[in-house]
């Protein structure tokens, strides 16, 4: 073998056969290695003509094929597979040679990772690739995180197949260890927000007027002109717009209503909990989907009393469908606002030090959630990197609070009709909590202490403070 | 020494010390023991006439002053310090003993202790006990797991001391290994969910009506006398009722408006989250108690603009507490159903097999949630131990239905005020998710496998299908 390859990558289903073909297709001689044969084969014999592949049938012909510092990508499932492609690769590597995950690890592993193999001298590099297959091939958004040291070498090729928005690549180095996991992750949660909220108007538009779901399509594609411009409006357009082959009827009415989901969503939750970071939106939007789920509990509970559900008419009916658009833009704003402050919370508690309008810039293409909106989250955050939440931001702030009538409308609506809402609902009570002068957590406290001594302090002294409730006289001190 | 103790505890800081008076005043023979000897001499020293107590001031001293089997009752802070004292311990007893973890464990901790010490022939049973300070001394519901075996020593003692109500004691078996720590995290939980609505009804009534502080203590006073007679509602209205005496304000004008939390609400979530049970009720809780911590963020978005924030008049006013207490009643109904759900769903992942009629019955007395109410869930579940929802077993079913126009009545006008009720909301969007014929998750599908392949379930045939989203034909095909 006389050329070295510039980059390799082992795992070759479809999400690491295309990133290796996009690779390629960027000028980039890229190493092959599979457990399997098969999969190496047949990317060579399928798309060998698209750049230079350099095949390889073991873990050692693959590490000899890369040039130094050696970049290999990973790219199987996240978990023990993982660990043992890792540890099936380490032992033949050399110090500053750079393993690259790309698959969907929790950043709780890829942290322990990276310590292990800084200890062994290499570099590890946790990356969140998001786009699906499609954009694995042509171009997704990537968030690796690691070293800086790594990201000298690595991010050149990450850059060249990424995503481009005005030029600019939808790749950035995120921070240090698992800070792209991270990130990745609050994607993923804030993909699961949005997903719910525009399902939220679907429903409300077919429950509150009456709409087909090809009428709703148009909708959409309208809103699509718009502030709402972004490739989850535009594929939502499409499938409610497709009839279904078999029975002639719309696609989305044959389709089982029980929501799938794979984990992040929830990962994202559980370490929202952890941090203390309210992420209502996401959480709702996750225990939605377990709940569509439950077939047995719904099928239980569907005979429950509901309100009659008349459709609206009238002036009523002639501005809900923009009413819903102001609604879905307000609760989308509160869905990002509280994903960006979950990673604001990671990057402190990690020492991450990570650029939020870097971010949003990044996401702007190539990721599932790309949206004409991001490009105004980064300019948001880079005139103010310390922004203590999207809402209190220039223009989002005057959005949300032109929207909020319309925002309280639809949401009354929903209530009245008996159509659920958890995502917009969570999103309104956020807006309403975080502007509250007073919230009713002073009563919570009064109770805390009540039952468990558990002390409260006082608006008007510093310290804590007990009251003797069981005594009659109730008297209160310094705990 | 010639007499044994009954029983021994360690870790004698205020819920040691209550439980061991608890059991030397129910005329069992207790054995003392704390890291620091002043405990031990101070307990005897005020509470020794109460009963027969025999302090010991070592490790082995503690562990032969106690009869065979030992049973062992460690009151000491959840996590590395409890593995501490298992192993200062474990080595000095014989097969057969009992060592009782009585603190507030993680469950699957005590899952990892139980297998442990059993491999070494111990019983560790890890017990909830709720109730506070108050309820260690005079009654607490206790919440075992473990093995039938350890509790057929041990139960008749915990049953002893345990709260009574109508005769039966607030403890029972629960199960397994892990099981009592698990229904007690879910407890703890369900008071998270139980708060939150108590507090927003609070804020309801002072928002919409404009009551002071007083006159809502009156109101939960009276709705004491109903339904909602429970422990949380009495000391509310005595926490509502009381004037700080150092500015004559009402109490709850004075305390901070930051809930605190010690974490098994968080727990709960996370578990609920791991478990797929929407328990989105004590979600919202959680993290409203987390929102409200945020001094900085409310600060920053305090001046975000929302409605005006009238006070109702007329009819509207005046039906308006009873519409309270009407969506308050709906929304626990929701908030238990949705809690013993996940206790339904934990006891099938590990094989539990905890009887919910128990755990209610266990819960009527004792407990920080104790109230009337625990007794129509119990008898739900003795009616109909399989019952898929608390909301579709009779009596609820009526109530929440006859309660629902009052409910989303009150949850429109919180939202038309800018009073945030995430906690009503919430429980209100889950009643009317799972009586829905049809959800929009069936959009979620699409979307999935539109940007992602995730393939979907059909109404009308069995099997995965996958649609060509990208080609111009769109042909669906079997995954």
């Amino acid at each position: 073998m006389t050329e070295k390859a510039n980059i390799g990558v082992t795992g070759l289903a479809v999400m690491g056969r295309n990133l290796a073909r996009n690779l390629a297709r960027h000028g980039h001689t890229v190493a092959l290695h599979n457990r399997s044969e098969t999969r190496t084969r047949e990317l060579v014999d399928r798309f060998g003509s698209e750049g230079d592949f350099v095949p390889t049938y073991s873990a050692r012909e693959f590490v000899d094929a890369l040039e130094r510092p050696r970049k290999l990508v990973i790219m199987v499932k996240a978990g023990e597979p993982t660990d043992a492609v890792i540890e099936e690769f380490a032992p033949l590597l050399e110090p500053g040679d750079v393993i690259v995950d790309a698959g969907n690890a929790h950043f709780a592993d890829t942290r322990r990772r990276e310590a292990a193999l800084r200890e062994r001298g290499l570099h590890f590099v946790g990356t969140g690739v998001s786009g699906g297959e499609e954009g694995a091939l042509h171009g997704p958004s990537i968030m690796p995180g690691g070293s800086a040291e790594s990201y000298a070498s690595l991010g050149p090729l990450l850059e060249d197949i990424a995503a481009k928005v005005d030029g600019t690549p939808c790749c950035a180095h995120i921070g240090p260890d698992g800070a792209g996991h991270f990130v990745k992750m609050v994607h993923n949660g804030i993909e699961y927000s949005d997903m719910e909220l525009i399902a939220e108007s679907f429903d409300l538009l077919r429950g509150a007027l009456g709409y087909e779901p090809a009428q709703i399509a148009e909708v959409f594609r309208t809103w699509n002109t718009g502030r709402l411009d972004s490739y989850l409006i535009e594929i939502t357009a499409d499938v409610l717009a497709h009839t279904d082959p078999a029975t002639g009827k719309p696609f989305v009415d044959v389709v089982q209503d029980q929501a799938e989901q794979k984990g992040t969503g929830r990962w994202t939750v559980q370490i929202g909990l952890d941090l203390g970071v309210p992420i209502t939106g996401i959480a709702e939007a996750t225990f939605a989907r377990s709940l569509s789920g439950h077939a047995g509990l719904r099928a239980a509970a569907r005979g429950l009393a509901g309100p009659a559900r008349t459709p609206l008419s009238g002036s009523e009916a002639e501005r809900f469908a923009d009413d819903v658009e102001q609604a879905l833009y307000a609760s989308k704003v509160v869905a990002y606002a509280q994903g960006f402050n979950q990673i604001q919370a990671g990057s402190a508690e990690y020492g991450w030090n990570i650029d939020l309008g870097s971010v949003a810039s990044l996401w702007r293409g190539g990721c599932i959630i790309r949206a004409k909106f991001l490009d105004d989250i980064r300019a948001a955050y880079e005139a103010e990197p310390e922004l203590p939440t999207l809402l209190t931001s220039g223009d989002f702030r005057k959005a949300v609070e032109d929207a909020q009538d319309a925002w309280r409308s639809v949401v009354s609506t929903a209530v009245r009709l008996g159509i659920p809402t958890p995502g917009f609902s969570t999103a309104l009570a956020y807006y309403d909590e975080l502007r509250a002068e007073r919230l009713p957590a002073a009563l919570i406290q009064g109770q805390r202490d009540y039952f468990g001594a558990h002390t409260y302090r006082r608006v008007d002294r510093e310290g804590s403070f007990h009251t003797e409730w069981a005594a009659e006289q109730r008297a209160e001190h310094p705990a």
